[in-house]
C-alpha cells in the first residue's frame, strides 16, 4: 500500500489528536512530530517511537516528508503553511487557515501555483450529525429555512492571543457556510474582554445571508457548562443538534407555523403544527478520521478535499469582516 | 378585612391568571372583568359568578371600582390606563407599560398627579429563583458579575401586531435592569420577520452596562423547544437560572478562571477552578400571586410597588432604544 | 342535553381533580359533595357553588343522584360503594377497587345484580402514551415483548393505612395486564417498612407472565427524585415511557439483539441492531377527564367503562397475592 | 524505581484498559500479554512494543514475571489464578474472582500460603463518586440508611456463558458490602432468559443486610438506554449516583420525612422536608489507574489492596447465594 509520509507541527491541545488519527490510518504513515516544548515532544516520543521528532517545523518542514498538518497557535498558521508549500509540501492547517483574509489568499493562491494540496481543519464538516443536517437542507426537508443559531460555551481553552471569534467560531461559521452553500452578506459582531483586557472572551455574532436567512453564534469560554449546540428553524420542521447529548445528538421535530384564522374568536392568528420527533441513527465515524482520511485522500488522487483552501479562505473572509465589527462597537460589515 | 374592588380588563391568554389571583387574596374583591369577545367573556362568566361583566373597558372604567388590572394587547395598554387613571382607579398593566417612552412618561407623571398607584406587571421581578439571584449579586457571592444571557424561545404565541422584542424581551430586560440595579448605556438589536413580514418573530439584543457589563437576550416564537434561560457569569461564581428544570431551576457554580503560569511549559494562561454545585430550595410561592398582592397593599398602604411605573418606564426607555437599533440594522443606541 | 346527576365521596387529595372533571363534561352535573372533614368541605363550597352538600359519604349516597364517585381513603372503598350500589346508584371507586378479592367480587356481583354501571380509577389505562404503547404492542411492532419494569417514587403522599403496594402499585398493575392483556400466574413481593413499622414504605414486585413475559415494579414514597417511568423490552424494538418527560414522553427504539458469530474471532456472539428513535406527537388530552367521560357514556349508554368492576377485580387478584408474598419474604404466590 | 513485572491475561474487552493502566504506572512494567486469539494478540502487538506476547495465559504465568492481572472469561478466573498463584505469582483477577465460594475460599488460602497478593478487580471501590458516599454514611451525613438501589442496564455485552447476575451484578454487590461495611444476611433473585434460553439476560436481585436495610439491583443487557445509577436513601439525606451524568454525578439531598399530625385537618401525617441539593466536585481520578496502583503497592509494600481476596470472597457468597435463589424461583437464601 502506498503511504503518504506525513509529518505534524505542533503536539499542544489538538495535536495529540492528528497523531493518533494520522497514525492509525493505513495509507499515511506518520513520520514525523516536532514541537517546541521539549516536554510536549517527549510525551510524543512515548507513544509513537517509530517517528522522527524535531524541535522546530521549520526543520520538520526541511525533512524527507510529502505533506504536514500544522497544529500551533493561530498566527503561526500562515508562516508555517507557507514554508511547507514552498518546499513542496501538501498541507492541512487547523482553523482558521490564516489571521486575514490577504494571508489566506496568498495561502490558496501558492498551494495552485506548486500544485498541492491545501486543507483547513473545519471537522465539524465531518461530523456525521451535520452531514445529516446538510441532507435533509439540500432535500428541502425542512421547508423554507429560516434562521440558524449557535452555542458554543464552556469554562476553558482560554486563548491569550486570540479571541473567542477566532478560536471558537470557525466551528460555527465553517458549519453555517456548508449547510447553507452560499456566504453571508454581511456580519454583525459585539463581545467583551474580562480576563486580560486583550481579547474578547465572548462573542456574538450575527450573520445575514441572501433570501433573509439569520445566523447566531454566541461563543465563550467562560461558562458554567459546557454547551455545543446548533439549531435550524424551517418552515415545516426544526432541527437541534446537541453535540453533548447522552442519546439522539439530532432531534427533527415536525414543527411549524402556518398563518390562520382562529376559528372561536374571528382573529387572524397562526395555526402551529407540532408532530413527531425523530432522531435518526448516525454513523459512529470519528469526524477527525474522516478529514484526515479526506486529506490523504486529496493528496493520493490528487483532488480536493472537502474543505479545501478555498473553503478555508471563506470562513477567513467571514472572521475578518466580523472582527472589523466587533471592533466598531458591532457595525454591520459587508462580507466581500 | 378592607377589600379593594378590582376590575380586570381582558380575558384572552394573561387575564384568566390574573383573575385567578385577585379572586383568591383575602383583601381583593374581583368584582368586574370585561373582554370585548362574547365567548372569552362567557368563559369568565363561567367561573366567576359573583363578578360584574362588561363588553369594553371603557364600561368597566366608569363601573364603581377602585382599581383596575389591565391586560389586553399591547397597542391598548396606554389608552385604557390613561382612562383609568383619569377617573382615578389604580392601575396594574400588563407589560409593556406603554409601547412609547412618551406614553410611559405621560403614565406616570399621570398617576402622580392623580395620587394613584401605577404598577406594571413584570412577573419576574417576583419570581423566587431571580429573587434568590438578586440576593447572590448584592452580596457580591459570585465576585465581579461579567456578563448575563437569557434564552427565551418556543414554538408558540405569535404576535401579528408586535415584533418579539416587545413581545418577549420586557421579561428579560426587567430581570436585568433588577439584578444589575442600574441602566444599559446603550442597546443594539438585530431580528427577521418571518412569518407576516410586518414584525420580528426572532430577535437578539445586546445591552451594554455600565462597568463593561454586557446583557443578551435571544427571544423568539419560533423554535423547536421551550427555552427559559438564563446565565449570569461572575469572575468567582457562575448561575444558571432554568425556568424549566424539573428539579433546582437555580444552579450555583463554584467556577471561575484567574490568570496563572503553567507550571509545565512556563506559559502566559489561565487557572480554572471548578468546585461544587449547589442548587438552593426555593419557595414555593406563586409569582403573579406576590405581583397581585404588591398591587393591593400598594394602594391599601399608599405606598410603591415594586414594579411601579417608573420602573415599567425604564424598561420602555430599553424597548424604544432597541426598537430604533432593529431598524437601523443593528445601530448602537444610547439609553436616555 | 341529558345530564347524570353525580355525588362525589371525598374531597381530600384526589376527589378535588374528579369535581374539576366532573363539573366540566357538558352532560354530567357534579350535584353533590361530601367529605366528613368541615375544612376540606369548606374548600369544595367555595368552588361549586350549585352544589349540594354533606358531611358523610352515606347521607350524600341517600340522596337524589344517580351516582358516585367515591375517592375516600382505601379502606372505605368497599363499604362505601356496597353502600351506593345497594342505593341504586352506578359507582366509580378510585384504586384499588376493594382491598380484598372478596370484597371485589362482591362489588362486581351486587353490579351485575342492581344492572349498575361498577367502574375503577385506573387512570392510566386513559393515558395516551399508554393507550400508544397498547397499540404498538398489539400490531407486534415491538416482536415479542420479553420484559417490563416500572418505577414510580417520590417523596411524598405517604400514607399510614395502607403500604406502598396498595397505594402506588395498582397504577403500574393496571397498566400491565392492560398491555399485555392477560393476567400474570405468579407474583412475588418484597418490602420494607421504615417510617411507622406497620405498612411498607417501598416494595419491588415481580409478575410472572405466561410465555414467560417477566414484570416489575419499584415503588416508594421514600426517594430524592419524583420518578414514573415505564420500560418495555422487545426482541426487535424497545420502549421508554417516562411521564415526567418535558418532550417526547414516550420513545420507541428501534433496537434489539440476535444471534450471530463474531467475524473477527469467530466467537459465539449476539449481534445488536440500534437504529432510530422515535418520538410520538400523542394527543393532549386529560387522562381523568376521558375516565370521567367514559363513566358517564356507560351509565347513559347502559354499557361497560373500560375499567370496569372486572378490570379493578383483575387488579385485587394481583394485589392480594402480592401482599400474601410480601407477608412470606417474597415467596411466589399464584394469582388465581 | 524498582518496577513490578506484571503480565496481563486476556486482551479482549477489559484488558486493553488494564494494559494502558498498567503500561501507565511509572512503578510497574507490563512485561508480557497473552490471548489465545492471533488477532487479539495483534492488536496488542501493535500497541505495545516492548512487551513479550504468548499464546497462552499458562506460558505467561511460566514466564519471568512477578504478578499476573487475569482479564479472561469469567469460568477461567479460578484455573488461572490457581496457577499463578502456584507459580508464587501475585494475582489480580477481573471480577467475579471465581464461580463458586469453595474456589474462591481456595483461592483466599492459596494466597495466604503462598504470602502473595490476591485482589479482586472491584473497580468501583475506586470510583471518587463512591468513596464521596462511603464517606458520607461513615460519617452519619444522611441518618440513618433506610435503603439503596441500582440500575445497571445497556443494550450489549451479552454473555453467553454467565448471566447478568454473574456478569453485572457483583459491581452493585461490591458497592453495597463497601458502602454499608457488613454482609447482607439473605439474599433472592429473579431474572429471565430470552435470548439463548441458557443465562438470565435480567436479574432482580434484593439483598437484606442487618437492621432492616434493603439492597436492590436491577441488571440487564437488554435495554434500550444505557442506566448506571445508584440511589441511597436516608432518614434525613439521600443521595443519587449517576455515573453517566454529564455535570453532577452525585447529587446530594437535604431531603427526608417525620412523622407529625396534620395541622389543617388533625390527622397523623408525616411532615417532609425537602432543601437544598448539593453536588461536590469530585476529583478527576481513573478508577482503573487506581485500583492498578493499589495492586502494585500491595506487592511492593507487602501489604493488603483494599479490594483483596477476602473482599472478592465475600461478593462471590453472595452471588453464590443469589444464583441459588434464581434457580428457586427467588426463594430467600441466607448468606453463610
Amino acid at each position: 500500500m502506498n503511504q503518504t509520509r506525513i509529518g505534524l507541527i505542533g503536539f499542544g491541545y489538538w495535536g495529540p489528536n492528528l497523531a493518533r488519527n494520522l497514525h492509525a490510518i493505513p495509507n499515511c504513515d506518520l513520520s514525523a512530530i516536532s514541537d517546541a516544548s521539549p516536554a510536549r515532544l517527549q510525551k510524543a516520543e512515548g507513544l509513537y517511537r517509530a517517528t522522527t521528532f524535531f524541535e522546530s517545523g521549520e526543520a520538520l518542514i526541511d525533512s524527507d516528508i510529502e505533506a504536514v498538518a500544522i497544529a500551533t497557535p493561530a498566527y503561526s498558521h500562515y508562516p508555517l503553511a507557507v514554508a511547507a508549500l514552498q518546499a513542496d509540501k501538501h498541507v492541512l492547517v487547523e482553523k482558521p487557515l490564516a489571521m486575514t483574509v490577504a494571508e489566506a489568499e496568498e495561502l490558496v493562491e501558492l498551494a495552485a501555483t506548486r500544485e498541492r494540496v491545501l486543507m483547513v481543519g473545519h471537522v465539524f464538516e465531518y461530523v456525521p450529525a451535520v452531514r445529516h443536517i446538510k441532507a435533509l437542507l439540500d432535500k428541502h426537508a425542512i421547508g423554507e429555512t429560516y434562521y440558524l443559531y449557535s452555542t458554543r460555551v464552556n469554562l476553558g481553552r482560554i486563548q491569550t492571543d486570540i479571541n473567542a471569534l477566532w478560536s471558537i467560531a470557525p466551528h460555527d461559521i465553517s458549519i453555517y457556510l456548508y449547510l447553507l452553500g452560499q456566504m453571508p452578506e454581511r456580519v454583525s459582531a459585539r463581545g467583551a474582554k474580562y480576563l486580560n483586557g486583550q481579547v474578547e472572551d465572548v462573542i456574538f455574532l450575527t450573520l445575514h445571508f441572501p433570501g433573509g436567512i439569520m445566523a447566531h453564534v454566541h461563543a465563550s469560554w467562560l461558562d458554567p457548562s459546557k454547551v455545543r449546540r446548533l439549531t435550524v428553524v424551517g418552515s415545516e420542521k426544526m432541527i437541534i443538534y446537541d453535540d453533548l447529548a447522552a442519546e439522539g445528538k439530532v432531534k427533527v421535530y415536525d414543527k411549524g407555523a402556518i398563518r390562520a384564522t382562529d376559528p372561536q374568536y374571528g382573529e387572524y392568528q397562526y395555526r402551529l403544527h407540532s408532530g413527531d420527533i425523530a432522531i435518526p441513527k448516525l454513523p459512529l465515524l470519528e469526524p477527525l478520521r474522516m478529514e484526515c482520511e479526506d486529506f490523504v485522500r486529496a493528496i493520493q488522487t490528487d483532488s480536493r478535499p472537502q474543505t479545501d483552501g478555498a473553503n478555508g479562505l471563506r470562513v477567513v473572509r467571514v472572521l475578518e469582516a466580523a472582527q472589523r465589527s466587533l471592533e466598531s462597537d458591532g457595525l454591520p460589515v459587508a462580507v466581500l
